[in-house]
């Protein structure tokens, strides 16, 4: 990442000010100040005016700010403070701040800072919007994830077997994405095997795995900031009837999907697609999650794909189709692949092979 | 953890209610759920009344979070209405909501369920001030998790020379602790050396390690949701006069800020006491930043140890000390131990060797 390009992202951002009724904004998420500036310490703030930025954070990354942004930080213990006050003396009125991470807290601190002076306006989305699709460079870091995580599943399937447990498997599969070039696992690898996969977010325990069994490995990898996400559900040796009619619906279910995934098309139509599959089979109180979200410098970020969600797709945007099934006391298998819209079949980029 | 430590911890919470003003609390804060509870998912709330308790989570967590508390959890994607709901129906007139946590977002929809019949109050550290001291199963898992970072610290050590790259460092102290039991490093693990070492949180790069160069590790691991935190400053090879002055400096200066933990002391006073020796030796402007702080299910917690704090170390507290001097341009030392607060002399529970 260039200046430039974080200098135009904050264009992006501060270009929108104005349909929200405000000439400044002050971001704190630290997600948000990364993608902003490129500062990937964990105390930092941006103030954004509609011609100037300022980034405030600790005595502990003064170097480290300077050489990630270009940008020289204020360093101060009272980041709010100090660029509400850099606001006000900007001439700013109105000061937009964010409605999803300003806590109760510290909008106390920002009021008193502000004086009266400047009207305190809580947005959602002002800088997770401009999040959603990404840039080529982004892109490149999100294939590259993705292609760790791939090799690691690849060659670490190949050495399960009965008596492994959920744990060494997790660590070999963690181990083997770090040695392929991951900064670190983009999660806790979940690996569930048999009734434990009956728990969507089942942490590994010392459960060892047993011949008939299914295994759901869901996975990813971090580089540069960027998370991959995959899920693969297998079975350790022969497979039972009720286990392969279940994983053909949930493989149906994940293609119908991702054929629903283009430009254009609604989120909430995602989740219906992947979702009636599943749900004219007679299991759709066994599907309780929704079918996907957005991966990016967050494994869960906008936009979110079910039911109730109203983004549009739009080329450039990464997103997870992930529906699984989950029976209680039996077991559960799900299949997810994270995929890059466009105005045609969108790219997989996760590719490990699937099948029982 | 039993059942009966997770309600005794509720007692306490919903105990310290009526000084507050309140007769419910709605807890968000996911660290927070899990303390009271015992609930690992990334999405939950509980609602304590003065005689009961509920918690909410959505369909992904149900088997788990029954399996993981006892309790029967509403399932619901509205978990905020739902417990409040609950408090209003539950006959509570005032409901203490967390301060530090709830978001503008969170608020709206917390005060939009209350329909105006609940008195919302923001409290601080409802919590927090409960988990700043341990129990003893707690200063056992914090005990483990120290013992884990302390072995792989001393394997690894003996096999850097020069050549080997900040991040291979990196790498090798973090699969140690895997291997040694850690269930994940405490944090991303810091290895800064030579002129890196001026930024007290750099983060592992390519950079080789050269003789005559200091290495700064601040390394940790996590067991059962404990962290534990120590940093160790070493020489690759001959060490430089202004290395070993300012390694003596600091070095007085830690020890300095450990002979003032004791139940009592004030956590500002410990600060005092290590900040005196660097400031005396004219390096105070390289002491970038308070001289520790709690640590527990989170990496850091009340009490922080600086300047302006006001908390009263107590028997139980479990605290870092970790004066530091960064010179830009130059590199910089910091040794940190984890101490468990008592009446007498504390217990230094990270007892890898130190020295240059």
């Amino acid at each position: 990442m260039t200046y430039e390009q974080y200098s135009s992202r904050r264009l992006a951002v501060s270009g929108a000010l104005a349909e929200r009724g405000c000439d400044a904004v002050l971001v704190t998420a630290p997600v948000n100040v990364r993608y902003l500036t490129g500062f990937t310490g964990s105390n930092g703030a941006v103030l954004l005016t509609r011609d100037s930025v300022s980034l405030a954070t600790d005595g502990r990354y003064d170097e480290q700010a300077q050489r990630e942004t270009g940008l020289t930080p204020t360093i101060t213990r009272a980041l709010l403070r100090t660029l509400v006050t850099d606001a006000r003396t900007s001439g700013a009125r109105s000061l937009a701040i964010e409605r999803d991470h300003v806590t109760l807290a510290h909008f106390e601190a920002i009021a008193d800072a502000a004086e009266g002076e400047l009207t305190l306006t809580p947005c959602a989305g002002l800088v997770e919007n401009e999040r959603m699709r990404k840039d080529e460079t982004e892109l490149g870091c999100l294939r590259r994830a993705a292609a760790i995580a791939d090799a690691a599943f690849t060659a670490v399937k190949q050495t399960v077997s009965p008596g492994m447990t959920e744990r060494e498997l997790a660590d070999a599969l963690e181990e083997a994405m770090r040695r392929g070039g991951a900064d670190a696992p983009a999660f806790a690898t979940i690996v569930a095997a048999g009734v434990n996969g009956a728990e969507p977010h089942h942490q590994p325990t010392s459960y060892a795995l047993a011949l008939g069994d299914l295994v759901t490995v869901d996975m990813g990898a971090r580089v540069d900031g960027y998370h991959s996400d995959m899920t693969r559900t297998f079975a350790v040796g022969p497979v039972d009837d009720w286990q392969r009619e279940l994983y053909g619906l949930v493989d149906a279910a994940q293609r119908a999907g991702c054929a629903a995934v283009v430009a254009g098309a609604g989120t909430a139509e995602v989740d219906a697609a992947a979702r009636a599959v599943i749900e004219n089979a007679g299991h759709g109180e066994h599907f309780v999650h929704g079918v996907g979200h957005g991966v990016g410098l967050q494994i869960h970020e906008s936009p979110m794909l079910f039911g109730a969600s109203e983004v549009v797709l739009a080329d450039g945007m990464v997103v997870t189709v992930e529906p699984g099934i989950y029976v209680p006391g039996r077991g559960g298998i799900r299949i997810e692949d994270t995929l890059i819209v466009s105005a045609d079949a969108p790219e997989v980029i996760t590719r490990a092979a699937r099948g029982l």
